[in-house]
């Protein structure tokens, strides 16, 4: 026995020195991690503590269904995390703390804002300003003749969406708010600022007053030369306005771009063409090019070029610097502007183009079929959505707000229509149980009780009754106070102890409880937290309060 | 720097000799597993692998919220199981498998019964076999004059409890049909079988005819003596059944058993007295008394001795063996039995004490008050339980099957009444919105929906439809279709996508999910596949199949 312990004490010696040697050589005299925790270790072998500090390899058997391999250091088992993280999805990286190395481990990875002052109907929306709809990878493009996003998540060819056209809206609105001012240089206006236009041999320009605008604009003619150029000072503020018409059957204005390290040039055309948009490649240099429809009007359009770049996929968010326009064909120009933002003129786009788009019934039909649940109540196109609904309205009465204009008002009156019609008749009005009214996000039979949808068209029927005359709010108030007493009442049920459930699909259809992701579940406690700031019922904030204790892993209690 | 790292080198080796002196010296020349797991780690450290073997110590930090140490080994990082348990209510022990050491991680601590049989209502009640009702701590013990058992589950002072009275009754009869057959040994009948009596002077015992009982029976009087005693044989068999009434005011049979090891006696009397259990402790030897009641009629006792120890409090499941048994006072005694089991008889006393105490609207009303959730739609006791009224339908249709005597089915079916009056009438039909009848287990105003408690009712139902004669059925089918139907649409309701509620109580209370622990989790799933055997739709196997699911860990899909 002794002798067998002094070899041993003999191998424990060699084998040190050797690997320390080894570590030595190949670290080149600088300490690196594993040699200082090896240092570290023989501090810790040599010490009492030594045997808590060891650990073995021990097999999981997880619900005696797979098996992982685990650590053991004394009575404590050690799980890896790669395991925890598909089993309950939680969300891990490593951090610095202090300089120190440590593991951040996140229940959920989404956010609650809570409200610091009461909600205003003619403030920001909620926290639309940190939306950026435009760059989402559903929206295809901004379209050049309606100023509006198209989307292309339920149709690859691109559509409408009253929805995405009302959030476009409502984010610059916000941002404008939120944003400081931003800086705008006017460069012709065909009258008093005049730009200095490069007119080649047999082309023109001539100022004079127009009859139909009523102001004086640029006319331009390029008859057969390669353009009519201006060169334009370099800068970062890439937000382009001007009016345009063409008195020529064709012609375009184009934009060229350069990225910043001058590498390469991408011109951005807006041609007289009904196509959304067209990329052209020759020879590896792209050009983008969004059609205006018919040029023989006045196009009013404000481009923030930089998105229509990243749109035209020849650009993906690379920083961008202009160097020149050029116009083509015989044409009029006037207010052709350069600004850091024009958060105004979008939030308007899509404030008018929901006035042009609005039918008969108050509603903003979507022109796309939508399939809820594997072939259960699909939505067949012409369907209008009370979030649509009521997004435009809270957009169309800011509209209202902000331009007195009544025509605005008047849309998002009209906009109620749809919920006092049943969604069986095309309405969006269904009833929990033939008593609780919801006004439906997708209004499918039977019907889909989505939260999240339900509470933006209330938020649209409060901003009516704040902003319009009183003699003109309608049945706004009664809308809304119907559909606070079905939120209260039915609220309880998207409640998983947990979490949140989406709707409650698993109980008109009979599925699987649709739990709602994290997102979608901070969205329902953004909504509450908003309603809890105008309705001072406690359940409004007790079951907030509830779904955020979620959100660090607090569960109801079992019985 | 390169002498620096001389240093290290040099402190490197010191450390090592020291510390393997170190384990060398206290481990007295014998490997220990820390020692060879020491040397162990030194073979790792020097081979290439090393590095991924070195593991260290990191900080966790969870949600922000709180520290926990964990370890670091290679780019995986693992977390202490300590600290799961707690964070997700998870299971875990150290087993062995095949001599290796593993650890077993569990989602759930509860088990499914999955039937292999078609339900049959004539057959055992669910797995009620495993059910050992009487050994609850929350049954005080069984009643001497009633011959069931006394809960005090929400009263201390104890109380006869319909549901638990059934669930006695069941679960013996059930027991009947998996135990094999009992031994039996009828030590006195008055007449064939009769015992030797040891008869101190002055006292007697005769046989003669009662007119009565109409049989011979064994009439005694103890006179002045210390009692007419009979040795029994010592056996394992503790379940005594007799037939006993006293001709004098006072009397008793004691029954004087012994544990195993010889150590102490324990006696259990049977008295003329009001009180239910008495324990009498004179210097350390206890003794347990169980009152009669009036002890001048016939009284039919068959009691589990090894129970009534228990529930004296005198023994806490030590194994008995019996050494005599003593009569005091002047009275008869008949049918003097012992076995190893008598689940018949205990089957027969509950369905006995259900009959006797059905009121006249059908109804076992409970006797104490009920809270369900803080001061909010309490039950004032009188209170029905559709729970207690189809588990008791179960026991009687029962009764009536084996016995044949129709007492039991006509109270079977006047059991049926409180289904068809409001719960707010003092029944237990409760309206899921006005539209979906529901049996109460507890008929709160407003209704809880407790899920388990009205699958229960509806077995019952099942129960009256399969074994009542056609023509007496009643509303026992359109009650159960009714019901059945409700469940249907109200399962998902139940569903939490990662488990299920107990009740409904957090939309008709307005309250947080009340979830359910995992054994009213499996309750649920038990009861589902014993109903998915008797109604072919498939959503009950669909939700079946998804609720086991979720013991192992699995969650419904989020969108």
């Amino acid at each position: 026995m002794a002798r067998l312990n002094l070899k041993l004490l003999l191998f424990l010696l060699i084998a040190v020195v050797s690997c320390t040697l080894v570590t030595y050589i190949f670290t080149c005299g600088h300490p690196t991690t594993s040699q200082t925790s090896f240092v570290h270790r023989l501090k810790e072998l040599s010490s009492s503590e030594s045997r808590g500090k060891l650990y073995d390899e021990l097999e999981c058997s997880i619900n005696g269904m797979y098996h992982i391999s685990c650590r053991k250091e004394g009575k404590e088992v050690f799980i890896p995390f790669s395991f925890l993280e598909k089993y309950y999805e939680v969300y891990g990286k490593l951090t610095k703390n202090k300089g120190r190395e440590q593991f951040e481990w996140s229940h959920s990875y989404s956010k609650v804002f809570k409200p610091t002052t009461p909600y205003n109907a003619s403030g920001m929306f909620m926290y639309f300003s940190n939306y950026n709809v435009e760059v989402r990878d559903r929206v295809k493009c901004i379209s050049a003749t309606e100023g509006v996003p198209v989307s292309t998540q339920w149709e690859a060819s691109g559509y409408y969406y009253p929805v995405q056209v009302a959030q476009y809206g409502l984010s610059h609105y916000s941002k404008n708010l939120s944003d400081r001012p931003p800086k705008r240089k006017v460069l012709e206006d065909g009258n008093l600022l005049t730009a200095k236009w490069q007119v080649p041999k047999g082309a023109y320009v001539t100022r004079n007053f127009d009859d139909e605008k009523f102001t004086h604009v640029l006319e331009f003619n390029s008859r057969d030369s390669p353009g009519i150029s201006l060169k334009l000072k370099q800068g970062v503020d890439v937000v382009l306005s001007f009016d345009l018409r063409f008195l020529s059957m064709n012609g375009s204005l184009t934009i060229f771009l350069e990225d910043r390290d001058r590498a390469q040039i991408f011109p951005v055309s807006f041609v007289c063409s009904p196509v959304l948009i067209h990329v052209l490649n020759s020879s590896g240099s792209y050009s983008t090019n969004y059609g205006m429809g018919n040029c023989q009007n006045w196009n009013q359009l404000t481009r923030d070029l930089h998105i229509d770049l990243v749109k035209g996929h020849v650009l993906s968010g690379r920083y961008i610097l202009k160097s020149k326009l050029s116009l083509k064909g015989h044409g009029q120009l006037d207010n052709l502007t350069v600004a850091s933002s024009n958060h105004m003129d979008m939030f308007y786009s899509s404030s008018d183009w929901l006035v042009r788009h609005q039918d008969s019934s108050g509603g903003w039909p979507i022109g796309v079929k939508r399939k809820i649940a594997s072939g259960k109540a699909d939505l067949d196109p012409g369907w209008y959505s009370a979030m649509g609904q009521g997004q435009a309205m809270s957009l169309l009465m800011r509209a209202y707000y902000r331009s007195g204009k009544s025509h605005y008002l008047e849309a998002a009156l009209k906009g109620m229509k749809p919920f006092s019609k049943p969604s069986t008749e095309g309405g969006v009005r269904a009833y929990f149980m033939n008593q609780y009214p919801w006004y439906e996000e997708y209004p499918t039979v039977p019907p889909s009780f989505v939260l999240n949808g339900f509470i933006y068209s209330l938020i649209g029927l409060y901003d009516v009754v704040s902003l319009a005359p009183h003699d003109q709010v309608g049945d706004a108030q009664l809308l809304f106070d119907q559909g606070m007493h079905s939120l209260k009442k039915l609220l309880p049920l998207f409640d998983t102890g947990s979490g949140t459930v989406y709707d409650l699909r698993h109980f008109t259809l009979g599925l699987a409880p649709n739990i709602a992701r994290w997102d979608y579940h901070s969205t329902h406690i953004n909504q509450l937290l908003l309603l809890s700031t105008i309705d001072s019922d406690p359940i409004l904030t007790t079951i907030a309060a509830r779904w955020i204790s979620y959100m660090s892993g607090k569960r109801a209690a079992h019985n």
